[in-house]
């Protein structure tokens, strides 16, 4: 890019003058920092990962998946199923062919059978299609649902709670604690698509492992945002002959609905308010996809240089608030991947939150008249 | 300001979202902040003062303008002398009526003489008019010209060297050491205009009182930038008669040039590199003062809520890197204004560097637009 298409791209000129002045290589550390360390980087807003940092917590030492499918047994537990670990993903919808927002089906089952299905998935992969089954409720589920679990991880993570501890923000005594810590439990099938959070994010892989693609806010005029019409998938009634279609070997293509009902992505409406009418309801979301940077991409996409690390076993990560992360897993040799993240508020005060709305706004300025010119 | 005004403004819009976030009061702090306790202040970009902070500073105690004078005595020092107190300041060319950049005449003075000129003047203000002197080297000269008068101050702020401190910028054993210490002497017709510096900053009050206002850098915007053609004030030769001209209540109106000649404006000239040819000197400066916010405005000023502290003796300040800042000064009874402050190397990782040249590069495009509709 030279100077002068710089200076008349102010979107290009801030990516790249930030590529200039950060490497998209992760800082990795060997020993959980001091908070005034993990201060630094909430500072410059950079995330960072403490190889082994949580390889001696209880939950590391302990979860194997037969002490979780013991312990939890039959306890009943949310999940998430997907046809094909598409949960809260943009979607093609098999209907339209439109670009659609697909929210899981979600379900309760006993655990023990959660847990037998995402294994025997996990190493029965490609022989037959199967929904897709993944425990993620964002919800704090650890200290709710989980709790019987909770006690094989740290409430806090020290060096975050002394450093968001800002009497700035909370009362004088008042102690930043973790606005939710949530369990994830599934198997390589599942992906989170490119999404962000408002909060300062401390995530610990337990089993298996965990691939970020990782953008810094500003990078949000690459993501390409569009808002899309929103659906969830709904179980349908079960019929009684498993599996349809012809495989490209001639065999049977088994899709195994697990004797239950096949998933339909069914859209969402809503009331609008002024007109009463029904209308479709809409989602604003990342379309672009890191791994397929050719597909859906912006004039900004190929300026962006994703920060990429996978977690290993005892791993921590820290995603600061408003990062665009990408999460894919492999699973560990029992099949299965278990993860915990703790979520802590964000700063909304300071130019960080500003400065990315400002981004927004000019990128869709910069839409509004380009539109304008074509329709002229 | 309407939600649909800010939904076509991106800058307004920055500006406000800004101001609703945060307070345009200053924290103030009673005690020292502890490592950690300062770095969230970097964090979010946001000044802090400590009262009494440097209240047992040897030079906040010892600091007279009798002991100065007679510990310098006859030492020689730089002084900028201008005639309004406007070093470094957008300026009336007096020839030509158009707004440039004066830069001070700088003179070498017994160190005695100039505090002498600087009392009396501060003491007999409003009798004739005389040329300001002002000792404000800002190439840290508390550990040069005034080595002598350094040990009277801490070599370096604890908290703040240790929270920069950062081994991601230094070495993995290299402290943050001040990148410069200045000593800055003087009386309250001396002003400071607005601008900005590279550098976290703290500022101490030793003597009399420091009148801050204050933005931050995303107000770039508000402060009209513009590039002012640049000129120095230079001694003519002396001239024997003082004073000149007739004051309003048809007395002599007095110019006292000290015995020595009148200050002139010359403006700079360099060669073009290209063309060999002789060219004016520019430098790109902010030219809207906060104290006259209606007088070289820009559509955006109005939006501005500036941060306004005054500085007590040994009182100190953090003027986060970026921040624009305006002080003017009032002295001590004695009749002078004596302050240290402490210049350390920002962080340019991280996003509020890129996001600052941000805000320039869409304001500028902005202007560039709207004065091409002009003219066509």
């Amino acid at each position: 890019m030279t100077d002068e298409q710089r200076d008349h791209d102010p979107i290009a000129d801030l990516i790249v003058t930030y590529n200039e002045l950060n490497t998209s290589f992760i800082e990795e550390l060997h020993e959980e920092p001091s908070a005034l360390e993990f201060m630094r980087f909430v500072a410059r807003n950079t995330p960072f990962v403490v190889r082994g940092g949580a390889a001696n917590w209880k939950a590391t030492q302990t979860w194997t998946a037969e002490f979780l499918s013991n312990f939890l047994g039959d306890e009943i537990v949310n999940v998430a199923v997907t046809p094909f670990g598409n949960a809260d993903a943009p979607t093609i919808h098999p209907q339209t062919g439109s670009l659609v927002f697909a929210k899981p089906h979600e379900e309760d089952q006993p655990f023990s059978d959660f847990l037998t299905y995402v294994i025997h998935q996990e190493k029965t992969q490609g022989l037959r299609k199967s929904e897709v089954r993944y425990a993620q409720t964002q919800n704090d589920n650890l200290r709710q649902e989980y709790s019987s679990l909770y006690s094989a991880v740290p409430p806090t993570i020290p060096w975050a709670r002394i450093a968001l501890s800002d009497p700035h923000r909370l009362g004088p005594d008042e102690e930043a604690q973790p606005e939710a810590i949530n369990l994830w439990i599934g198997n390589s099938l599942s992906t989170t698509a490119l999404h962000k959070d408002n909060y300062e994010n401390v995530y610990v892989q337990i089993r298996g492992r965990k691939h970020f693609v990782l953008l810094p806010p500003h990078c949000l005029p690459c993501v390409n945002e569009r808002e899309l019409k929103s659906g969830g998938y709904v179980r349908q009634q079960p019929v009684t002959t498993e599996g349809e279609g012809e495989g490209k070997d001639g065999e049977k293509e088994e899709w195994a609905w697990g004797g239950k009902g096949k998933l339909e992505l069914v859209m969402e409406k809503e009331k609008d308010e002024e007109t009463g009418e029904e209308k479709e309801v809409t989602v604003p979301f990342a379309i672009w996809d890191p791994d397929k940077p050719e597909e859906n991409a912006t004039k900004y996409s190929k300026l962006a240089e994703p920060m990429r690390v996978t977690l290993e076993e005892g791993d921590m990560l820290y995603l600061p608030a408003m990062w665009y992360h990408k999460v894919s897993q492999s699973c560990s040799q029992e099949g299965i991947c278990v993860a915990v993240n703790y979520w802590y508020d964000m700063d909304f005060t300071g130019p960080l939150f500003p400065f990315t709305s400002f981004v927004r706004a000019v990128n869709q300025q910069q839409q509004r008249e380009k539109k304008k010119k074509e329709e002229s």
